[in-house]
């Protein structure tokens, strides 16, 4: 009788759960009681992990004498096909009392935090009690000395990037708005205006594209902190994919429970953009709430809450906050989906004649606002610097320059599969449904086709006659454009048409 | 472009949870953007379900223009090999909205509960969200109106007995302690007496029996509503299996759910009870509370906010109720397991010398006490009458009849594998811990082995040496006799031994 098995890559992609797949005669499942769903831990060499166990039938694919692993599973153990690992019952997690204790009620410290999200860290933690703390934490149950607390328990669980003092200026929009793609704009301005500001972005996970996508079609945005540091001491700021650099880890933990759960808990929010800006090492900050219906603020109420927690929490963990609220009725520039908002991005800093003005105006107006933001500035003088640096081709070359030390830059491709989508009445467009356009892009394959999204045609405040195209779906493959067109065609209430002249 | 694909069985036992794999180059998975973890709804004729979608890398065992389904999404849909399903993303459950209300802080109505326990059934929820709808409901946060509108929702969504508007005795335990059998003793007892007690039991989720599970040793327990009614008209009472009932059937969702998290929610806990009772068609019921550090009530103050919830909401449900606080500080009898405990119900019933008196005397009190709450008794006459049912043998006459009707009596089997677990030290016993001594008896493999578990050689008060056994754990093989032991031998202060003369 021993307590190990062979292990095989079982080739399923769980997602970030580790699955463990056994075979229901099986020794080690009958004599440890082990049933379909039992947490099991598997150590290998100095490495464990906590795996869920699915329990495969006598038909199946498995031997009784081994053991298959997840994709996730497998790479958390570095597993070669044929080891042996060992099976037990994992000790309970300790921070399971706490997570009790707050759902309970109870305030919670910075001890208490960090206890959570060691055991998060180390998948101590299954997704159920995962769930449990964010609902505990959701509305308005997290008190500002909370959230301050979890807020550095979240920094203090990964690297803090150090910038030798200066003043590092960074920005953040809370999202919901698609093609609001701002960052590589402000980026270029900025630094063109000598300031440091080395931008950490994510990628896309509700939503057809993150900064990180975007960027990502002009330049490489998978650097190292090595990479990062000569980058930005070369060009004074970057555009990069935060992932690789281990920011306030537990972050994209809990994003992943947030999500699918869709809870705004004002606390963990600030406490998710807060703890990565204090751990890139920044000094200023600028944060975009875009309000509107379908935005991810809904109402001016909201939206004070969120400005009032930002500017609560920011003072006591040493970061210098500005907030900037902005219209979130509809999407900003023209194209979503990664390629099409980095055409918005190039046309913008190019200065072309049909570039986007919402965007160059939103860009311009957060560029202005973190020049302000900066010491030293002269208050009021941020617009008409970002201006001058934009117009005078100054952000162009800076963004160029930019791209070149992350790697190079590309020009952005074209899809090649469009349709158009045609108005199915006259009238004047008074809104478009932020959340509806976003869904018809990801179908057309955004952000996992570069080149997939959606092109707007016609904007709010514009006169249509029926039949007159609103936007273009573009796809990579002739089927995936197909998907969109047709859901598309079910929701043709995405752009909505008032009657009557204009 | 198709939007089906042939159906096979993954022959993956997922537990409750409806898992369906798909191939990373699946047509369906690329243009409805399927990723893993995304929630996705399987028509299949005139049924469907919605699973989580798991994805199978290209070396794996499936085809990209298959799709595997887990058992419980195979049985759900009463698929067959070759059965061309359709793939679709599911509607959003509108019961969402409710759970983050309750979240907030909202107070819900019985409609809301209705809503969230209607998605529950039709497994709309995803278990992140039925944890959230648990955690929001944690500790105090149901007030007693709320309590009341759940326990009517629960009930609402499934089968209520009807028996005609006569008084239905029936009795419930919260939990807890190990070899706490008392529930076939009071049957016996109850029904010997005269009156109606159709006991519906429940099978063990995490103990190493529960009492449908060793009643089952002794009489078939999974009977239908028709043969359950025969059972009680010919013979006054029963016990059964509930779940073939489908009485308040969201609970074993909800306790799916709630036993990981471990939230000893009073609200959701006196809900649960309630709506299985007034849904069995009872109208006086007792409920027994056992008290102690190791079981699941660990202190009076926790035991009389339970009480008080329970005869807040029984009335507006319209159940007469009686609650019994018991001793919790040790198991109760000397057997855990399925047959083991069944043994000690029939050495009661049989009076025989060596019955324990432990359990006898428990049964006894809980008896009376029900014998007490039915209109028209004499009150402080039911543990009299108890004595002379249990003594003149028309209880265990009685409780032969009733397993007879269920289907015929069997005697319990004795394990083939015991071994002897000694004393390491002398003095007297002082406590024995009712998690770690269920343990033991589960590893031997209760209760999916009937016969496995502990015998108590030893109990709380008596005085042992160095050497003497203090419990023999049953199993029916080798392997899990040797898990067992192992375990039990890292686990010596599962009974706690005071030095010293008694």
């Amino acid at each position: 009788m021993t307590d190990t098995l062979a292990l095989l890559p079982a080739g399923i992609d769980t997602y970030r759960q580790p699955v463990v797949y056994m075979h229901e005669d099986c020794h080690i499942c009958r004599a440890e009681g082990f049933a379909a769903q039992t947490r099991v831990r598997i150590d290998l060499r100095d490495r464990w992990v906590i795996a869920t166990l699915n329990v495969v039938g006598r038909a199946g694919w498995l031997t009784a004498d081994s053991a298959a692993l997840s994709v996730s599973a497998w790479s958390a153990l570095l597993a070669r096909p044929g080891d042996r690992a060992r099976f037990s019952h994992p000790e309970p997690a300790l921070s399971t009392s706490r997570i009790r204790a707050k759902a309970y009620g109870e305030r919670l410290s910075e001890a208490d935090f960090a206890s959570i999200i060691g055991d998060t860290l180390e998948h101590r933690l299954t997704d159920l009690e995962l769930a449990a703390f964010i609902t505990a934490c959701a509305g308005e149950r997290l008190a500002d000395a909370e959230t301050v607390a979890l807020t550095r328990a979240m920094q203090a669980a990964g690297e803090t990037l150090d910038w030798g003092g200066r003043t590092v200026l960074d920005k953040h929009c809370v999202g919901g708005l698609p093609g609001n793609r701002t960052t590589p704009l402000v980026v270029a301005i900025v630094a063109a205006a000598g300031e440091l500001i080395p931008k950490t972005s994510s990628r896309a996970i509700t939503s057809p594209a993150g900064t990180a996508d975007t960027m990502e079609v002009m330049a490489p945005v998978t650097l190292d902190e090595r990479a990062l540091r000569r980058v930005v001491e070369a060009e004074g700021g970057c555009v990069i994919w935060g992932g690789a650099l281990n920011l306030s880890p537990a972050d994209d933990h809990f994003i992943q429970i947030e999500r699918p759960l869709n809870f705004d808990s004002t606390g963990q929010m600030v406490a998710s953009v807060l703890s990565k800006k204090a751990a890139a090492g920044s000094t200023h900050v600028l944060i975009d709430i875009p309000v509107g219906a379908t935005a991810k603020v809904r109402s001016a109420e909201a939206a004070d809450a969120l400005v009032a927690r930002f500017l609560q929490v920011s003072a006591p963990i040493g970061l210098r906050l500005a907030v900037h609220l902005s219209d979130g009725s509809a999407p900003v520039g023209r194209g979503i989906g990664p390629a099409l908002e980095a055409s918005d991005v190039l046309a913008v800093l190019r200065r072309e004649a049909d570039a986007p003005n919402d965007l160059r105006e939103k860009a311009l107006d957060l560029a202005g606002k973190l020049l302000d933001l900066a010491p030293g500035s002269v208050p009021g003088t941020g617009h008409a610097r970002a201006v001058e640096m934009l117009d005078s081709g100054s952000a162009e070359a800076k963004f160029l320059a930019i791209c070149s030390a992350q790697g190079g830059f590309t020009e952005p491709a074209r899809a090649p599969h469009r349709v158009e989508i045609p108005a199915q009445s006259d009238g004047t467009i008074s809104s478009i449904d932020n959340r509806v356009i976003a869904r018809i892009a990801k179908l057309a394959g955004a952000p996992r086709q570069k080149v997939a999204g959606v092109q707007l045609v016609a904007q709010v405040g514009d006169r249509v006659c029926k039949g007159q195209p609103l936007y273009e779906i573009h796809a990579a493959s002739p089927g995936e454009a197909a998907w969109a067109r047709s859901y598309a065609e079910r929701h043709a209430d995405v752009f909505l048409i008032a009657e009557g002249p204009r």
